[in-house]
């Protein structure tokens, strides 16, 4: 059952800080809930947050709120990790508390409440089912980072979820860089086989949701400090080449990789989500 | 000399957080500088933040920026207060560092650095225009609560430095607020006479910038936990009405104080300023 923290009018539509009981992580988890003005049922966007963050940071600071209301979309927006004093965690940003990258880990001491892809896939859209008027069958998912890895995974893997997936500044390939590296082996092992069916490029080249997506949209800031080391787009684009899969990968001159770009383009997103999930 | 600590593309503009050695309160002082798209001279909206605010919070989360790249609007967001290890403090959230209430304080231990009417009106605005392509002839001043008196009161007491104001949520009358009270008194002192000016309803009520503002644009939450004890948008309407001076007085059923209320609104402030800082 979800508790209703705070509540906030916002550009006619609703905003509530929640709180629940999940099954997965066993812990209470966070979320913030956007419900556009209107009765509903209402089409449903999942955002999923980078590294460091809660379910606060889009909800404050992407400014997405206007254009929902307008589309008529719902969003929801949970926190990046399972937390608190009994849970796992690791001195690094990158590693632990605010840093799951949307896996089930198998590994001690995270496997105990590290279970983010089951509690997104499962606990998260069934709280928000049972709590507000939203459409089962007309969800997208987008994220930043590595929420936007956690997006596009996650629409590969549950192509029965989602209808429309969008990413910015994606970790593209966790197997090929260093923050993915380090929280795979961390949370699944260091066998690598384990990881490749939670890198989106290998997924995309295995034929995962072939055909479910008519395309796939992400925006990456060409000033983005972490272009070269951690998210190489150049490898998402050669993986949809491969096998056909369309790719509207966007590179934008000038922009990093701060919620000052996510804003900026945040408005062609959630219209890219709304035209897929209108229909 | 303004300092850049930090530039982000947004909206096809430019945003600098930076530093400058203030005369006025003899501290290092930051404000947040938005450049649209172009060359200018631009236009400058001055943005008055509220009780515990920085310079980061209008910006990162009014989402003013996409329409002040589309109106071709500049936008100063200063820190609330001078502060620093040297610098007078309070351990209440309403007086002292993030409280400075825009006044130059006359009392003990605040005279020293808390001289922020001098600081807006003079030092930011010479450093903005020393540093970047704004025009000094066409300047508007908005505010949020605290930010809302300061808006209000410096629009008033320099309208030769100003052409539009407005405000959300703003402390219309702080002699007649328990937190005007408190940090008046604490600033000017015990005689309530030095703190009539002020006041915005006691300025307009004495005929201060009379004729200049065509109209003054003033939103105000009717969910806003503030609005009996300590806004009182009431009277501000009556000050107006009693001078003639025109009051876009807009009251938004459902919207609470925070910056939710805010950013649903902030566009249309923005353009009621473009308005009149176009011609």
């Amino acid at each position: 059952m979800t508790e209703i923290l705070q509540q906030h009018r916002v550009h006619g539509g609703t905003l509530s800080f929640c709180r629940h009981d999940s099954v997965a992580t066993r812990t209470a988890m966070r979320y913030s809930f956007f419900q556009p003005p209107g009765t509903g049922p209402f089409p449903l966007l999942v955002w999923l947050s980078g590294l460091t963050c809660t379910e606060e940071n889009f909800t404050t600071k992407a400014a997405a709120y206007e254009a929902a209301a307008r589309l008529g979309l719902a969003i929801v927006a949970p926190d990046t990790s399972p937390r608190g004093d009994g849970v796992a965690n690791d001195a690094a940003y990158d590693l632990g508390q605010g840093a799951s990258f949307y896996v089930d880990a198998t590994q001690a001491p995270w496997a105990e409440h590290f279970q983010m892809e089951r509690y997104v896939t499962r606990d998260l859209l069934s709280a928000v089912e049972a709590q507000f008027p939203v459409d089962p069958t007309r969800r997208g998912i987008s994220g930043h980072s590595m929420g936007g890895h956690g997006a596009l995974t996650l629409a590969l893997r549950h192509p029965q979820l989602f209808r429309s997936v969008s990413a910015f500044s994606p970790i593209v390939s966790p197997t090929r860089c260093p923050w993915g590296e380090k929280a795979l082996a961390a949370y699944l092992g260091d066998a690598r086989e384990a990881w490749q069916a939670h890198d989106a490029t290998r997924l995309i080249e295995s034929g995962a949701a072939a055909g479910h997506y008519d395309a796939i949209l992400v925006d990456q800031g060409l000033a983005d400090q972490f272009l070269a080391a951690q998210l190489q787009p150049e490898l998402l684009e050669a993986a949809c080449a491969a096998v056909g899969q369309k790719l509207t990968l966007r590179r934008q001159a000038g922009y990093d990789h701060s919620y000052y770009f996510i804003t900026t383009f945040i408005n062609d997103h959630l219209t890219w989500h709304a035209a897929r999930l209108s229909r």
